[in-house]
C-alpha cells in the first residue's frame, strides 16, 4: 500500500476553497473600492526581499524569531516578507524623484511570520496596507481616520461596534516624564510596559515595574497617569501639545472619529508620533483589530531623503473573525447564474451555442460536461445557486427555441433563441 | 556617511508601482470575468508547501535546480510553490468527498522558480490557473478551447493573432512507434527531443538523435513523420484515434478553434493525453504564450481515488509581453475622478465635507493634504487624470455652493452643494 502525503496545508497556512475565497474576495473588494474612492493607488511587490531590510529595521523580535529566511544558490540571503512597510519604503525611496508627494498607496500582500499558531495568528496572512507618504500635515491623520470609518462602514460595521483609539508617542513620553516623573533613561522599558498594559494583570505589571527600577510609589503614579484617559491631555505642557498632530485632530471636526487613549503604543519600532488602533468594542471580543501610526522618516535605510508617512495594516484573519463575531460576514456568492442542459449527447453543440450567447450577455453560465439524468442536473443547478436552467431539447431546438425554467418557482416555458438571455435575466433576483 | 541598501527588488522579482499594477489589475480583471462566466470558481492556497510534493512529482528539473526551499525552526522542509498544480491536487484530494465533480476552479497565485532571469522568465510570476477536475469527457477539452478563445478575446486579441496548437501524447506515442518506427524503450528520450524540436537547429537535433541511438535513416523518418502536420492523423491506427479526446474535438464543431500539431509535447511530466499551447502567430513574436494539458490521475500523491483533470497556467510576464507586442496593453487607469481644493486652510473642513459627499456618490476623490497655490493643485489634478476639480472658496461656501471646473474645457461654474456630485459626474467621460 502506497503511503499518501497529507492533504492539510502547512501548519499556520490556509487553503481558500471557493466558498472561503468568495468571502475573502467580497470583503477585500469592498475595501479596495473605498480605498480607491479616497484616491489610494494599488501597488504590489515581491514576496522575497533581502533579509537585511528586516534585520536592520524591524525590531529584533521579528528578525530573530519570526522571519522565514533562505539562502539561494547564488548566495543571496532572502526572507519572505513579514510585513509590507520595508518593501514600500524601498520602492518609495527608489522612485522618490519621479513621485509627486504626498502619495496615497495601498496594497494587499500575503505576509509570512513564523509564529506559534493561535487564535487570530497564522503564519501566512493577507493584509491591506494603506499609507500616505510625504506629508507631515495633521490632515493625513484626519484622512486616515475618515478612511478607517468608511472601510469599517463598507463592511457593515456600525460605529458602535468599534472605536479608533489614538495616541501620540510624544504625548506619551511627556506624560511619563513630565506628569508621572519617569526618568528619561527608563522610557524605552516603560514604553514596552505600557504596550503590555491592557493585556497584563496589575500584579504582573507592578512586578515588571519593580524589575526595571520603579519604586512602588513611582509605579502607582505611573498607573494613575495612564489611567487618566482623555483628562491626561489637560496636564500636558502646551509646547508639547502644540507640536502634536493628534492634538490638532482632537480639536478639529474629526475629533468625534477617535478616542484618545494614553495606553496605545503599537509595538513596532518605526512609529514616531501618532499611533492608533481599531478596537472591537463588543464585550465578547474586546481587542485590537488592526492599527498603524506615523513615521517621521520611513526610508532611512535606503536614502538620505527624509520621507515621512502614516499608515496602517489590516490583516484578514482578525478582520474576518470580527465580521463573524458580529454576523457581518457575507455569504459566498452563488456559483453560476444559469445552467444550460442538453437532454441528449447530440444536443451538446446546440447547448454550447446557447451557453455562449448567455455568456456574451454577461451571465455566469455552465453546461454539464457529462450527460446525466435531467433530475440530477436540476439538483446540481439548485446546489450551485443558479436562478435558472435552460433545457435544450430536440423538438424545441428544431423550432428555434429552448425551455427556460425558474429554479425558484419551478415554472418553465418555451423561449425563442433570441430571447433566452432576457428571459434568464428576468429570473435573476437583484442582489 | 551611512551605507544605503539597494532600492532594487531582488533579482528576478518585480515591484509593481501603481501604473504597472493598474495594468495588471485590468488585464487579470478581464480574465477573472471570463472565467466566472464559464462557471469557474476562484480558490487560493499558501505560498509555502511541503517540499516533497514537488520533489516526488514535478520532474527532477524543477525539484533539483529551480525550487526555493527552506527548513523551519520546527524542522519542516518547505518550498515556495513553483506552480499551482500540486497545491490544487492536494486540496481536491482533501475535499474530494464533499465536492460534486466535475468542478471548475481557477486561481491567480504568485509562483517562484529560481531561474536564470531572461526574456519572459522571472523568479516570481503571477499565473492564472484554470482546471476542470473529475471528468474525462472530450467536452472538457472543447470547453477549455472555447474558454481560451474568450480569454484572448477579452484582452483584445483577434483570432488571427494567436493559434491554439494541440496534440495528444498518446497520438504522439503511436506516431513515433507505429509510423516513425521508434523503439518503445526510446520513447522518453524521443519525447524530450520532440519537446525541443522547434527551438533547436536541425543539426543539433540530429546530433541529439544520434546520441540516443537513432541511425541517420531513423532520424530522417522521425523528422518526416513529425513534419507531416495535420496529415499525420490519417496515418494513425483507428483504435488509437478512437480513444483520443483530441480526435473527438477535431471532428466536432470546435475543430476550428484549434490546430493539430504533432510537435507539441509540453514538458511537464504529469500530462497524459491532450496537450496544448497558445502560440503567438505574429512573425516578430513566434512563441508559446502559455499551455496546458490533461492528466489521467491528478492527485495520486494524496489519495487512492483517481481524479482526472485538464487545465492550463497562464503567466503574467509572457501575457503582458504579448499585449505590448500587439499594442493591446490597457492604459493605466486615471488616479482620481475629481480633486476638491480648499483655497484656504480654514476651508479644509468644508472641503472634506464635499469630498465625503462625492465619495458617497462613488467618485474617486482626493483633497490636497497641504495647502498650495491653486495653480499647482490644478496641474496636479491634470496629472492625476481628474476630470474635474471642485474649488471650495469662502464666498461660494457662505452661499452654500462651490465652483466646479472641467479640466478638459477649463470652464467653471458655481454649483449648489446638493448638485456637486451630479455636476462632476457630468464631466466624466464614459470609459
Amino acid at each position: 500500500m502506497p503511503e499518501y502525503l497529507s492533504t492539510a496545508p502547512v501548519k499556520g497556512t490556509r487553503d481558500f476553497l471557493p466558498a472561503e475565497m468568495s468571502v475573502r474576495t467580497q470583503v477585500f473588494g469592498h475595501l479596495y473600492e473605498v480605498l480607491e474612492r479616497y484616491g489610494f493607488l494599488r501597488y504590489d511587490g515581491p514576496v522575497l526581499e533581502p533579509a537585511e531590510i528586516y534585520e536592520r529595521k524591524s525590531g529584533q523580535e521579528i528578525a530573530d524569531q519570526q522571519l522565514y529566511t533562505l539562502t539561494t544558490r547564488g548566495g543571496e540571503r532572502l526572507a519572505l516578507r513579514p510585513e509590507m512597510t520595508p518593501s514600500v519604503a524601498r520602492m518609495i525611496a527608489g522612485h522618490a524623484k519621479s513621485l509627486s508627494f504626498p502619495v496615497r498607496w495601498y496594497s494587499h500582500p500575503n505576509c509570512h511570520r513564523y509564529e506559534r499558531p493561535q487564535r487570530g495568528r497564522v503564519r501566512e496572512h493577507w493584509q491591506i496596507n494603506a499609507d500616505i507618504f510625504g506629508s507631515e500635515s495633521a490632515n493625513c491623520e484626519i484622512e486616515m481616520f475618515e478612511l478607517i470609518h468608511d472601510l469599517m462602514g463598507a463592511l457593515g460595521a456600525s460605529p458602535d461596534l468599534f472605536a479608533v483609539r489614538v495616541n501620540d508617542r510624544n504625548l506619551l513620553s511627556s506624560a511619563l516624564t513630565d506628569v508621572a516623573g519617569v526618568a528619561p533613561e527608563l522610557l524605552p522599558q516603560v514604553f514596552a510596559l505600557v504596550d503590555r498594559w491592557e493585556k497584563t494583570p496589575v500584579e504582573d505589571l507592578a512586578a515588571a515595574g519593580a524589575e526595571i527600577g520603579l519604586a512602588d510609589k513611582e509605579f502607582e503614579k505611573l498607573s494613575e497617569t495612564l489611567g487618566a484617559g482623555a483628562a491626561l491631555l489637560d496636564e500636558l505642557p502646551a509646547e508639547v501639545k502644540a507640536e502634536s498632530n493628534l492634538v490638532k485632530v482632537l480639536s478639529s471636526s474629526a475629533a468625534s472619529l477617535v478616542r484618545y487613549e494614553p495606553l496605545i503604543v503599537r509595538g513596532l519600532a518605526y512609529y514616531t508620533s501618532t499611533v492608533f488602533e481599531v478596537f472591537d468594542t463588543s464585550p465578547k471580543n474586546r481587542r485590537a483589530l488592526f492599527g498603524g501610526g506615523r513615521y517621521a522618516d520611513l526610508a532611512s535605510l535606503f536614502t538620505k531623503e527624509r520621507i515621512p508617512g502614516i499608515g496602517f495594516g489590516m490583516g484578514d484573519v482578525t478582520l474576518i473573525d470580527f465580521l463573524d463575531t458580529h454576523g457581518l460576514t457575507p455569504q459566498p456568492r452563488n456559483e453560476v447564474d444559469v445552467m444550460v442542459i442538453p437532454v441528449a449527447e447530440e444536443l451538446a453543440d446546440p447547448a454550447r451555442e446557447v451557453a455562449a450567447s448567455l455568456r456574451k450577455a454577461g451571465l455566469r453560465t455552465s453546461t454539464p460536461l457529462e450527460l446525466r439524468k435531467l433530475g440530477k442536473e436540476l439538483t446540481r443547478a439548485d446546489k450551485a445557486g443558479a436562478a435558472a436552467v435552460v433545457i435544450v431539447g430536440e423538438e424545441d431546438w428544431a423550432a428555434g427555441a429552448v425551455t427556460v425554467r425558474s429554479l425558484a418557482t419551478r415554472e418553465q416555458r418555451q423561449v425563442p433563441l433570441a430571447e433566452v438571455a432576457a428571459a434568464v435575466n428576468g429570473l435573476i433576483s437583484p442582489s
